[in-house]
């Protein structure tokens, strides 16, 4: 509608709100879903097409791609946004929204995360005009394992245990889920970018190699918990419903109880988990579909590695 | 891999999974997304693109765009699947998807009602292979009111109350979410080919016109069971979040009370709720940013109609 160069010089001289209005420019927050570069809708194809700056988010999930998959689809590079950068360099991204169309792709779906709602906060705050256009994100998708989403109670993060810091507080929320018969879906903790304890010490930029948690550390960490706890929350014949890569190519459904789930091989992140409730006959019938054989176990006398790999 | 034409013999000859896996068919489970024709996935639509048939259910949710749209992208008739096609007819195109790709498309995601988990199984027992292709449904992009989906409970339904049958099973639900300190998001009745008591006594095949409940009859019937059951489970203060047409171009957000809502004007279906827990103050700020105005309210002494009609 103007210039850039006018647009430019007239940010110095208006608030940064008259300068986005006349811009006409958008932010726009877009979920890729959870497969590949392919998984983006029609509609935010379009638009990320059309934008000048595109800026991946990397920290709260993983791509099941490589970048360079979205960027010879889009037709525009495609710059990381790390940890670092969402904390700390978004205020370039926001301000290059006031002048021109800025896209910010989140995988799965944008909301999520509590880190995307401070995103648009700031956004409205610095004048930008924000549309979202939404995806599946696990928390829609897990209803792919068969078990109906109405019938999951709060969802719940489990983060990797050290030997100092042991977090239980997910077993209180699946003690109120399990109380009124409903499912928990389990969010797996993600490191990416992590600074090594070396490098804080240095004050150097080191990062931590990326690690995902699997289903079977997950299930060990809810025996650990249950056996301290000892509430009755849940026990080794609970069932569970573990699932990986969901909506990818490879996608991983398997059912089996909590003790089996500690040796099973779900193979490459990311992985999910929902320790099943009460279930209704159809849900039932869809999750023993999925039920695990011996071949999807590691050996008993193997003790699965703590961390999975990166892709 | 073989032509259709022996394929169609072998069915006759050989096993039906055995005809399925010969034939490459695939039925495609397909969501749809929110809004428009462009909110299917790139992947999904590429699909639907080399599908034979493709089949709309359109009974558990409703398109906000003619169907028309949907087949100027496709290049394919779109046979509108109704909820007497889906309970009784479903059997011919799940014998189609054993010779041929064949789309069965859905608003939304596919697994959010049960109906979808019953398609299924049906496929997989006559030998269907099924690939599903997941998009945003209401369940997870009401997240976009700024309210974190891992502070949502168990999700409710609310049907129209008629004079003789008033059920508050919702208020249980309720009840359980609220106690935990949980948001509820409550999806509202929705009204589609419903046979008219007329027809039914003459054995005449008319219907109902489609009938959606708006956020203000929800809050009405809320408010009425509050009265009657007294368990202080909410009140006329409580907070709530009211959602229109969901990532449609005229989406619309707005937070008010519930004695507020019980008059407030949210325009065309469909339409949810939230009832509103305990917030994080992030999601204070977020819902705040669409406090409703007084022009978004109908006069107090107008009634709202109990029906939203159709598009």
């Amino acid at each position: 509608m103007f210039p850039l160069h006018f647009l430019q010089r007239a940010a110095a001289a208006l608030s940064l709100p008259v300068v986005a209005r006349l811009s006409g420019a958008m932010l726009y927050v877009v979920g890729l879903g959870l497969g590949d570069e392919k998984d983006i809708t029609v509609n935010g194809l379009e638009a990320v097409k059309k934008c000048e700056r595109v800026y991946l988010e990397a920290y709260t999930s993983i791509l099941g791609v490589p970048k360079e998959r979205l960027e010879a689809i889009y037709g525009r590079e495609v710059v990381v946004a790390d940890r670092e950068f969402v904390e700390q360099g978004i205020d370039g991204m926001l301000n290059e929204a006031l002048t021109m169309d800025v896209a910010f792709l989140v995988v799965g779906d944008a909301f999520a995360a509590t880190t995307h709602s401070d995103l648009v906060l700031r956004a409205k705050g610095l004048g930008c005009k924000v549309k979202h256009i939404y995806n599946a994100s696990i928390m829609n998708a897990i209803a792919g394992c068969g078990l109906q989403l109405y019938r999951f109670g709060q969802a719940v993060s489990v983060v990797f245990f050290t030997e100092t810091w042991r977090p239980d507080s997910f077993y209180d929320r699946i003690k109120e889920n399990a109380q009124l018969g409903l499912h928990t879906l389990l969010l797996l903790d993600i490191r990416v970018k992590e600074p090594s304890v070396e490098a804080l010490c240095r004050g150097k930029k080191e990062y931590e190699p990326p690690r995902f948690m699997s289903c079977a550390t997950c299930a060990r960490q809810m025996m650990e918990v249950e056996e301290t706890r000892g509430e009755k929350v849940y026990g080794p014949d609970s069932m569970c419903v573990a699932v990986a890569r969901m909506g990818q190519e490879d996608e991983l459904i398997k059912t089996c109880t909590l003790k089996e789930m500690c040796n099973i091989d779900m193979g490459g992140p990311l992985h999910s988990m929902v320790l099943v409730g009460e279930t209704h006959p159809l849900e039932n019938d869809m999750i023993e579909m999925h039920r695990a054989a011996p071949h999807d176990f590691l050996p008993a006398d193997q003790v699965p590695s703590q961390y999975l790999s990166d892709l």
